[in-house]
């Protein structure tokens, strides 16, 4: 018998992967969580059906998500994640000894009970003393928060079901006064390729514009992801990503990367021009 | 009844396009030749199943493997293509009004026939005047030219079948002797992410490297190629595609382009620290 796991990228695209064993199911109040065992892969997660994160390539995603506003700003102290319930996020900031608070948000408890027991490569660094678990709606728990953070990452799934409203306007508002005055966001920014996914990018674009003075796109490549070219947004309210950013700074800190580095900073922000075209639509 | 055609990107991975049409099928000397219509991609068409070229990501590659170097040197005049069937890359190259000689030498005439017929998007150059079609193999043709060229484009398939000479070492030491002093060679790189495109990457990259003093890899998002992270090795006998790189200079040519940008061309360089790892290996 063979097992096998597809993901449709459209109705007439699917990704599929060889799966050793089907090890975890369940129904969450807000979404279906499977875990699998694979090959190529090792483990992995969907929520509804949808590759969140696998061993091989989770480290794409979490360096990017992370060192990149790190980077930019390297006297960040207070972070908040919002969604990340795979801990990878965490794992990542909890590197920085300088950090003072990581608050993260995720609204599905579930989710991190289940990483914690088969995905302990991302889950590993959420009983860091600095970090604080809240398993809550992100949408409420920013909501009239004033200048807590000097850096928020959504970290959040696509913008369906639980993941829906940290793709709103009225979230990136709240987003903007709950940061210090040099603040930066990060978020999760889809896909400029198949049709549904564009969309979803130029929606978060467009309203994060109207919000942030800075507000830029950057990329990296993604294999697991529908089409395998996945961006976040970095908005702040000072700080460029290019102009303000010190390498030197970055490297002082002395971690060792997979994906990420200094000159993958400034490269990263470089976007193909169908990309860019789509972005000022 | 539904028909789908789909590609192992490893044993135990596996990426389908649902098809509308399999309008061609035939086995040339070399190699199977099917062409598919599709709802996602368009038309598309394989070598021994793997994905070669559709028509909706066909610019990237085009646009990659010769925008690059074109813009490192805007005095080229001597171009080769080898392989490049399909016509694409000719495409991007007869858009520059000074080039003055461009010859594509396919080892299968059957592939350019069929892309005549079915995939004019991107066999529509190959009448240009300045273009001369030769029907041989990549290896033979070039052994014993010297001097010859500006710029040498290796448009190839994977190191299997007719493509598997065109990674060998003579094969770059020729290429080597037929460019000129200031010649640029740009050649199909594989991927980082499967172990077996990996492997391929690296022989590549570690015989070229002891030919050519200047030898660099780029990066790309190539959708239907396997995890969508694609390179080509650029490598040269004195122009660093950096430091040599005029922006001004391309702009003037007036091109538009979809992938291609002055700031790409830079940012696709800076590759992530795994590549940059497994390149050194």
């Amino acid at each position: 018998m063979e097992l096998w796991y597809t993901e449709k990228h459209t109705d007439t695209v699917d990704f599929s992967i060889k799966v050793k064993k089907h090890i975890y199911s369940e129904e969450s109040p807000f979404q279906t969580i499977d875990f699998f065992e694979s090959e190529e892969f090792g483990t992995f997660f969907t929520l509804d059906g949808l590759m969140m994160v696998n061993e091989k390539d989770e480290f794409v995603y979490h360096d990017m998500i992370t060192h990149v506003a790190m980077a930019t700003n390297p006297s960040i102290k207070r972070v908040l994640v919002i969604g990340g319930g795979d801990g990878g996020t965490v794992r990542e900031l909890t590197r920085y000894k300088h950090l003072e608070k990581i608050d993260m948000v995720e609204i599905d408890e579930m989710v991190v009970r289940a990483c914690e027991k088969y995905l302990p490569i991302t889950a590993c660094k959420l009983h860091d003393p600095r970090v604080s678990l809240y398993f809550e709606d992100g949408l409420a728990f920013i909501h009239g928060k004033v200048n807590e953070y000097d850096l928020i990452l959504v970290d959040s799934t696509d913008p369906i079901g639980p993941g829906e409203g940290l793709f709103s306007e009225a979230f990136y508002k709240d987003c903007y006064t709950a940061l210090a005055d040099n603040g930066i966001l990060i978020n999760q920014h889809e896909s400029p390729y198949y049709p549904n996914y564009a969309r979803e990018m130029k929606r978060s674009h467009s309203k994060i514009e109207k919000i942030f003075p800075i507000s830029k796109v950057y990329q990296f490549h993604m294999p697991t992801y529908p089409s395998g070219h996945w961006l976040f947004g970095f908005a702040s309210k000072t700080l460029d990503p290019i102009a303000d950013f010190d390498p030197k700074a970055w490297e002082a800190f002395g971690l060792e990367t997979k994906y990420y580095n200094t000159e993958l900073h400034t490269g990263c922000f470089a976007l193909p021009t169908f990309v860019k075209k789509l972005l000022k639509e």
